[in-house]
C-alpha cells in the first residue's frame, strides 16, 4: 500500500465522521481501517475534535471503554444558527412570495438542501435534550426539514400519509379538524412505521391553528408511543392560541399583507453560545 | 487568534469541501477566512485531493483561472456503490415485506438518510454527463432520493404534485393514465417552481409501467423545459415494455411471489472504475 500521510488520514476522518452524525464508530475499526495504532488514532482525533471547535463545525466526542468509540455531532448555534434564520427569513420576506389567499410560498426554501440541512442541525440542538427515537411529519411539504432533523440525530423517519395507500399495508388513520379551515381530515400512518413506546419528535414546515400537529400528536398516542416535543419552521403569530400546547418554531410569521404587499417574518435567535466542547 | 496547526485547517477544509458538494468556492475564501497565501492553501488542498483519492470518498478538483476555485464532487462507483446496492437488495429480499396485492413495503429504505444520500451519489455518478439543471419527482416516496440527488448535483429540486394546491399559486396541471391500473390521475407543478429552458433529470422510486415517469416528462415538456434522463431506485421487471422509453434502474424487482413468499431483487452494478482521478 501507498505510503500514507498524517494530513490525509486526518482529512479522511473528518469526512468519514461527517458523513455519519450520531454515530458512534468504535476506535478499533479506524485502526484497522488506517493501520495505526490506537495511540496514533486518539490523537488524530484530537486534531480534528480541535479544528471542529475552532471553526465551529461541530463536536466530535470520544466515548471510552470496551463499548467506546468516536462520534460526531453536527451541533448548530449562536451564530451559526443565527445565520441561517437571518438568511430565510430574508428570503422569506420578499412581496412575490404573496400567493393570494395570504399565503406565502415557501417550496424553494423547503426543497434547499443546504438551508434545510442546517435547520435539521439547528432543530436537533435545540431538542437534544429530548432525546428522540424517531422523527415524524406529514406529508409533503413537511417531509424535508423533517428528514434533516433524522439526520442529524441519526433517527428513523416516519411520515404519516394524507390517505391510506394500498402499497403500505394496513394503517392507523384518524380524523382530525384543520384548525384554520375548520375541515375534517384524515391522516394515516401504516402500522409497520411505528413500533409503540417510541419517543417521537414531530417536526413540520408550518403551523397556522395548529390542527396538523394536533393530529399528528394523536396519531402518534394511538400507536403507543409518546410525542416528545413539536418544532415547525415557521409558524404564524396569529392566532397566538395554537391547539398544541408546546411547539417551538424557528421563524414566526408576523404578517402577510396582500394589499400592502408586505410581509414581515421574525427569526427566532438564541444569543447562547456553544457548550458542547 | 489561536495557532492553528496544518492538520487542523485540513480537517476543516474537508469538511468544508464535503458540506457543500459541487459548489465552486473560491481560493480567496479559504485563504482568508484560513489567514494563509495561496501557496499554502494549494498544499492544503492537494493533500485534502489525495487523501480522497487514496480512500475513495470522492473527488476534489481545483479549477484555476480568475473565476476559478475548489470544488468536491461526490462520485460514487465501483466497490463504493456496489455495496450500498447489494446491501438495499438484501434488505428488500425479505418475505415480511410483501404487502397483500404483491407489493413490496420499502418506505424504511426511502426514508433511510444514510442510503439515500449514497443512492443521491450514485444517480449523479451515472447521470454526470447529462448535466442537469434541476432535479423533479411527484410527491411523495420519490422526493427523498430526488432530494438526495440534488444534494450530489448541487441543483434545486421541484416536487409534481398530485393535486394542486391553494399554497403554492398558479399551477400547470395534467391529466394522464396510470400505466398499471389504468385508471385517470392528475399530477401538478406550481408555475414558480420549474423556468422555461431547462435540462431536467426525472427521478422516482419506483417504476412500473412507466405511467407516472411519462406523466412527469409531459410536464416538463408543458412547461418549457427538457427531460433530459429518468432514473428510479427500483423497477420492476415486468412489463418489460414501459411507456418510457429510456430509464434508469439501480435495482430491479424480478419477482414478488405473495403465495411462496419469495422476493427477487437484482442490484445494477457496475465493474467500472473511478475515471475521475
Amino acid at each position: 500500500m501507498l505510503k500514507i500521510r498524517r494530513v490525509e488520514r486526518i482529512a479522511a476522518l473528518a469526512k468519514m465522521l461527517v458523513d455519519r452524525p450520531q454515530e458512534l464508530l468504535p476506535l478499533s475499526f479506524f485502526c484497522e481501517y488506517f493501520g495505526i495504532a490506537k495511540s496514533t488514532l486518539s490523537e488524530d482525533i484530537l486534531s480534528v475534535r480541535r479544528s471542529f471547535a475552532l471553526f465551529r463545525l461541530g463536536v466530535v466526542e470520544t466515548v471510552y471503554g470496551a463499548a467506546g468509540g468516536v462520534r460526531y455531532i453536527p451541533y448548530r448555534e449562536g451564530e451559526a444558527a443565527n445565520r441561517v434564520l437571518t438568511e430565510i427569513a430574508a428570503r422569506l420576506t420578499a412581496d412575490e412570495r404573496i400567493i393570494p389567499g395570504g399565503f406565502l410560498y415557501m417550496s424553494d426554501i423547503l426543497y434547499d438542501w443546504r438551508l434545510m440541512n442546517a435547520v435539521g442541525e439547528i432543530f436537533m440542538t435545540r431538542f437534544a435534550a429530548l432525546r428522540p427515537d424517531c422523527i415524524m411529519t406529514v406529508e409533503t411539504k413537511g417531509i424535508l426539514p423533517a428528514m434533516m432533523v433524522a439526520r442529524a440525530f441519526n433517527k428513523p423517519l416516519v411520515i404519516a400519509r394524507r390517505d391510506s395507500r394500498v402499497t403500505e399495508g394496513s394503517a392507523l388513520s384518524i380524523n382530525y379538524v384543520s384548525g384554520s379551515t375548520k375541515r375534517i381530515q384524515t391522516m394515516s400512518l401504516t402500522k409497520r412505521a411505528l413500533a409503540p413506546g417510541r419517543r417521537v419528535l414531530i417536526i413540520d414546515d408550518f403551523m397556522k391553528a395548529g390542527g396538523t400537529a394536533k393530529g399528528m400528536r394523536e396519531l402518534v398516542r394511538e400507536s403507543g408511543s409518546e410525542a416528545v416535543g413539536v418544532g415547525v419552521l415557521v409558524a404564524t403569530a396569529e392566532p397566538e392560541r395554537k391547539l398544541v400546547e408546546a411547539y417551538m418554531p424557528l421563524l414566526v410569521l408576523r404578517e402577510v399583507n396582500e394589499e400592502a404587499r408586505r410581509v414581515r417574518v421574525e427569526p427566532q435567535l438564541l444569543a447562547k453560545e456553544a457548550e458542547h466542547e
